[in-house]
């Protein structure tokens, strides 16, 4: 060992005691004929102190030390004068009496503290420098933490872990696959698992009864921000059990990791609220429940009043901000013109107020009379100072979609998204399929495995658009931590599915014949879900990207710019594996 | 919930309890009017009745349940008339009063009991079937709980577990690498780790101190017996540590873990070898150290006496067998075709009895006197009754592996090597370079970052070959289960070693230079070491394959061939990743 102790253990109860440290040079200052020096590692921050005085040399040694240096000291602990109450060694220092540079360094090119002068790109280049800095570990050392738990506690609860392989078939539905060139099967290739799905489906059919696996899953889509072509799931599957036996054992495990990794106390049961009505009132299916701004339809209201917008919209809406009729006119011009980017792509917005004396004043006056408007006003239940956001439009999902985002662009300008606050909820009864202009035809809204809600099976013949599934996402502050469903176990259902997706009996088989024969084998009732680990770290860590609860990200070219990978390869590697690159497709 | 109990729950003291079961139709036996079912779930079997007097319909309908249906009942718990000891439920049945069909099943292949009548193909075809065998399942059990201690263990030690990117820069180094193509940077390709070797030398860069990591690797080998072409490591590295350090913690972990999971107590240090002397005693680096017939040199003894086999011989040494002069002529000569297969390679052996009266009795009689024999006997130290085999041949090394061979088969015909025994010892100081005759150049024994012993550092220089490394292997019962060494943590030393293996500094520089820029900004002094898991449990469960503590192995040809896997590719994917695929070069 290179040393006794680490930088973060020393206290007052070891002054006089003879110790060797190890660790980096944080910063050092020169005062008088004194030199102090922050040694840095993992585990905490210890003051060195070198005097002139007593030692000319070692002192001159150590002011050659530069930042990053990497060194051994040897000393005495010894009582701050002046302690730091903010450090949990502030009241010792060590007096140096021997120092060793086990190696130097270069001055790093951005600075290793916590508010950094490194732009994302240099720090992504320099990851293992970035990661130096404590504000990116401790993300690191709360993902590993989580991690524990949650293995502690589905372990308690009666889950294995079970390895599944990363080399394996392709599967067409869902988003593109990675694949890996088979040299040993010439011409042929494995995929890497978008989710190990079909896998932990068969182990439900082996009888393993309750299964996990914190699992790399892997999709080559087009990234957008804050999605990474690799990705880390807590994956989960049960037999013999019911959606709400799923629902409850994970609410379970939720609350057990607010508690233990955040101190907060979940009591309450977590609100279920169907697919349908958080799509009606919040426009979203993962609403952010932090706050309210409930939509409320005006449909019945405000149309046919000679306001030609409205008149011929499909769906006219609105969200009633508690407080803002302070709101200037720019504030709301920024907003229309906020919901107004093609982004959002809503055509206008209106406002109304409502003044001291219950007055509602709009930017529609003109087509309403004030007794309309203190109609508009019950619905919302607004109060003088409250203010009114309502947009239209002729495609009732659509503008729900921006009236969505026009609510949460309020909770942000109001402060109303507290990342210490945490509002958890479960959405249940999503559809089980949804149009697909692209490909002309109904997709699973989750997968081809979804069970559909017993009460609605006989609809999958008749209307299967209004066929909704045993289905279920958990949302925390209006972020999808983790979703899943029941499955179908039964190969006639199953095959149905298919058709309905558009799969030909061939197709299917080719597909997923090993899961389909698998079912007829034996394949108990069975359900499950997934978190996706990355996003979950990053709420508890309140950070707003999952990128820095991640070691080494991609970036949004996925390429990881401080391996430089990907790469090229050897003409002697494509050979081996019968490979030609062709560019001009491009 | 299908079930208020598992099948492997109920005892004499649930008698008259209503409960709800679920599971599988293990076995089903009719004897008179009565029809007796043993229903299975992953917790164990319990006996189900059907009285034909009593009910005779649902009696009926039990009688036509096959083999592995899933099925579903409610009854009363009854004490059993003949009770089964070998099972823990084994006091108790269910007289049924309700029976639910969940999944009717179709006939299994094989049947799905600890001693199946399946081969390895069919085995590995229907997979999901065969983990339904409790043999195969509980060492799945087995390795989750494995990884469960590890980690508790690796956490209370101070340990980060880290995730590593499975999608990284190729490495040309070691073996040949698994390949991605990206379609986002056409004509490039991630490759797939074979360890996270590198990533966890820059962890150590960024001050990680104590890193681990149960990690996915990938080595694109052709495909020996028992190995796979993902595996599993249990990754570990520390900072400001000697070799000492890592082996005293990791020691502590493989007792921890023999208690934890095995209940053996494993209170000596553990022996540690120097690799010459386990070449030199045991020809092999990963001795089997549960018996002995250490190997004796005979070369003074045996050489110089006529017999013209040994007279021109670069080494003489055998192995004393205990007690097993008995071996017949017939025994000796499939010995002797023993260790003259191609895969072993000898020559010839020669073999010696020490007879009851302590004369030697040898195949090479003629050549040698009674009193050069009498020399041989003592240098054995062998006593009546005991059985010398001898080799001999004209490269040390290669006899010495071929004596290797030998004394294992000895061990093994001897009942010497009892699986439920465990020798553990550390392997040490290996060479840093091996010769290769393929690559006409020295390579790093175990990896280019391994630090060399500080006291051959100068031999770097004049005599590459005879430097040793700070390199440690930990080895059980003849089997390697894990390995590491100091790494190098000076960029000036780790530019020689590129250049002793013959990289150019540019080629070094574009295959490793993210790692030796890393170490220009403080590196600090870090070792670390990694288990094969898979080979650890397999230990554990006294398994003589990996194959059967994985989920979903893959066969000798890389092919996962219950997903039929790997697999072609639509044109359409081909286009997207600017690939063409040229098997002419077969």
């Amino acid at each position: 060992m290179y040393r006794t102790h680490t930088c973060g253990e020393l206290r007052l109860s070891d002054v006089n005691k003879q110790v060797t440290l190890a660790g980096w040079v944080q910063r050092s200052r020169k005062m008088g004929g004194m030199t102090f020096i922050d040694l840095r590692d993992r585990y905490g921050l210890t003051q060195l102190v070198f005097n002139e005085e007593v030692d000319a040399s070692l002192c001159e040694q150590a002011n050659r030390l530069g930042r990053e240096f990497v060194i051994q000291v040897k000393g005495t602990v010894n009582e701050r004068f002046s302690k730091n109450p903010n450090l949990p060694t502030g009241e010792i220092e060590i007096i140096v009496s021997e120092l060793n540079v086990l190696n130097a360094a270069l001055t790093p090119p951005f600075t290793i503290e916590d508010n950094t002068d490194g732009g994302d790109d240099i720090r992504m280049k320099y990851r293992y420098l970035d990661l130096r800095r404590s504000a990116v570990r401790k993300n690191l050392e709360l993902r590993h933490k989580m991690t524990i738990e949650v293995r502690k506690y589905l372990d308690e609860q009666g889950f294995i872990e079970v390895e599944t392989p990363i080399l394996v078939g392709s599967t067409p539905e869902g988003a593109r696959d990675f694949v890996v060139p088979s040299r040993m099967n010439p011409g042929q290739f494995y995929a890497l698992p978008q989710s190990p799905q079909t896998l932990k489906q068969l182990l439900m059919v082996s009888g393993f009864d309750r299964y996990f696996q914190i699992a790399k899953c892997f999709r080559d889509e087009d990234l957008r921000a804050d999605r990474q072509p690799e990705f880390t799931q807590i994956d989960c599957e049960m037999s013999f059990v019911e959606q709400d036996d799923i629902i409850n054992l994970f609410e379970g495990m939720a609350k057990y990791l607010f508690k233990t990794i955040r101190g907060v106390e979940l009591t309450e049961p977590f609100l279920r609220m169907p697919w349908a009505e958080a799509m009606k009132y919040y426009g979203s299916d993962k609403p952010d429940l932090r706050f309210g701004m409930k939509f409320v339809e005006l449909m019945d209201i405000m149309k046919g009043h000679g306001f030609s917008v409205f008149d011929s919209a499909a769906y006219i809406g609105g969200i009633c901000a508690e407080g803002a009729a302070h709101y200037t006119r720019k504030q709301l011009d920024q907003l229309t013109d906020f919901v107004k980017r093609p982004q959002i792509g809503a055509k206008g917005m209106v406002y109304a107020r409502i003044e001291a004396d219950g007055n509602v004043k709009s930017s529609v006056d003109k087509f309403y009379t004030q007794e309309v408007l203190q109609q508009m006003k019950e619905a919302f239940g607004a109060k003088p100072g409250d203010l009114i956001l309502i947009l239209s439009g002729e495609d009732a999902m659509k503008t729900r979609k921006q009236l969505c985002e026009l609510r949460l662009e309020m909770g942000n300008q109001l402060g109303l998204r507290d990342k210490n606050k945490f509002a958890l909820l479960w959405v249940v009864d999503f559809p089980m399929f949804e149009w697909s202009d692209e490909e002309g035809r109904l997709m699973a809204m989750h997968h081809p495995f979804t069970h559909p809600k017993e009460e609605d099976i006989p609809l999958l013949d008749t209307d299967p658009a209004a066929v909704r599934a045993d289905a279920y996402d958990m949302v925390c502050n209006g972020i999808e931590v983790g979703g899943g469903s029941i499955r179908i176990h039964d190969a006639k259902l199953q095959a149905k599915m298919f058709e309905i997706l558009g799969f030909t009996p061939e197709r299917a088989q080719e597909q997923f014949g090993f899961l389909m024969n698998a079912f007829k084998y034996g394949a108990p009732p069975h359900g499950g879900l997934a978190y996706g680990l990355d996003r979950w770290v990053s709420i508890f860590a309140g950070l707003d990207s999952i990128r820095d609860c991640i070691a080494f990200p991609k970036n949004n070219s996925g390429r990881d710019v401080m391996l430089d990978a990907p790469g090229t390869l050897d003409q002697k590697q494509l050979d081996e594996l019968n490979l030609v690159i062709d560019l001009k497709q491009e």
